[in-house]
């Protein structure tokens, strides 16, 4: 079944969250309200604005509940967050997310690492979040996406076969998640493999329940894999400014995809992201002011609009 | 007319012509030699080793011919040489080239800044080069690509329409080149534009004229363009080493795709490059001794290879 490509896709911005939980500095409380509403004015309509994780081990996404409250004040913006268990998901829908996120490691070596959960333990979390959020009034009830991380491969365990990636997936509809999200953890992907992984677990979990992309762009093939990506009728592509983020449990992963790059490859194949370039650009300035110190990646800044781009 | 995808690709290696005409500095003959074998030890086996121009516009280039008789020493090595006149074309094919290459700005704006020739003069060049080739004796009878340049976009004009390509792509076959090939020389390609330039020109020039590609990455689109050609059943990819390039009559325009990350994207696809990377990758050191003031790109040589990937 092909799924045809898109008119406009859906930038969703993860720096807030994967590119600050992978700095070594904090960024204040209200220089991220000023990126988040830069952002927002650029044209963002997602934005993963934290996880609800203990502050002691992620000290830069302390104030998630603060931030979701903030974000949630910015009209028709979609508010995500990551949670790794049923207390994270409780304390997501008090904060009024409009999405939550559960990322199960497809290599249980990472997911023990990152999450301290074995498969089994991972997914009994899922069905208790999923009853969680079916008991919620429908007005307030949070979508809910299942990341299938390190599905392109693993930096400890290498290989990762397809065969686990599409039980993993069968299990998380299984378990209640509402739709389920491809993630290159530490950016091993090639566009070949992107390409037959969507179609396969489009196959064991339907077209409508996979329309997302996590990359990351550890080897410089980010922006091919969301190529081949957008080719299969991906219309949700992560990414973050200045291509910060990586993996705390992953070593050698690096940053995700460059939100400035992508847009610019989008606007430039005339499908429509909502953003503005210039703005957006524009916001690396409140990204640097509240973490002087981190270095910001992406072509796009530096080479300036080229003549042939249509505004 | 689709054209398969190829179980291998030829990567051509243009760092020691496009990489080095937009440096500062020389690189001394010496060490370009070294720099040459150090990639054809690591594989390669189509190097653009100069131009034959006016030295005193390029004095990086002034050693071709020497460069060129030491490349021809290395056995199956296709050795490419640039040319914007008759006597170039002689000079290349006193020193033995495999291949030479005719660089036409579609961009006639860019022409004339770049080879100081309009369009008519240069199909004229090229018919006056193609009678001279067509007299050489058929062993040592080089072939001959006309590059279409600015074929995605300019820096000065802007747009290009496609059938000022297509246009420019008849006029060249008829003027005898053998083989055409489709130049983003300052990175304004995107993905899809690509893909239907490649099909349109095949459409006017036959498929089995149009095999290769070169790619800027100056909005970090290098790689996605290269993947999209490669779906089109591109089989030859131009690229540099460390992502050196630009070019000087193109403000604006910056380095080549990186030729260790593009290996790297072929070679996790399972399409055979003949490129072994850790040896590519150790070359760096060789194009850094040559120019130790020059910045070297590329995500693959600082990620070090993925557990994942097979040697």
């Amino acid at each position: 079944m092909k799924v045809p490509m898109k008119d406009k896709v859906l930038i969703s911005e993860v720096g807030p969250r994967d590119g600050l939980q992978n700095c070594k500095g904090v960024m204040p409380t209200a220089l991220k309200k000023t990126w988040v509403k830069g952002l927002y004015d650029a044209g963002l309509r997602e934005i993963e604005v934290g996880s609800f994780v203990p502050p002691r081990l992620f000290p830069q996404l302390a104030d998630t509940a603060e931030i979701v409250a903030f974000a949630k004040t910015l009209p028709n913006l979609r508010v995500l967050a990551l949670v790794p268990n049923l207390r994270g998901a409780e304390a997501a829908i008090n904060a009024g997310v409009t999405s939550i996120g559960f990322p199960l490691s497809v290599s249980e070596t990472h997911s023990v690492k990152n999450l301290r959960q074995t498969h089994d333990q991972a997914i009994e979390n899922v069905r208790q979040i999923a009853e969680l959020i079916a008991a919620q009034p429908k007005a307030s009830r949070p979508e809910f996406e299942g990341a299938l991380s390190t599905a392109f491969g693993c930096s400890i365990e290498g290989v990762i076969p397809e065969s686990k990636v599409l039980n993993l997936a069968e299990r998380l509809i299984a378990a209640g998640v509402d739709e389920l999200g491809l993630s290159d953890t530490v950016g091993y992907a090639q566009p070949l493999q992107v390409k037959r992984l969507i179609r396969k677990t489009r196959e064991v979990a339907g077209a409508d329940r996979v329309k997302s992309v996590h990359l990351h762009n550890t080897y410089g093939l980010g922006l091919a894999n969301a190529f081949a990506a957008y080719e299969e009728g991906i219309e949700v592509f992560d990414s973050s400014q200045g291509g910060l983020g990586g993996c705390p449990a992953s070593p050698g992963a690096s940053g995700n995809i460059v939100t400035e790059d992508l847009v610019f490859m989008f606007e430039s194949m005339g499908v429509s992201t909502g953003v503005n370039l210039d703005a957006l650009i524009a916001c690396r300035e409140l990204l640097s002011a509240g973490l002087p110190d981190e270095q910001l990646y992406g072509m796009t800044p530096n080479a300036g609009l080229p003549k042939s781009f249509a505004k």
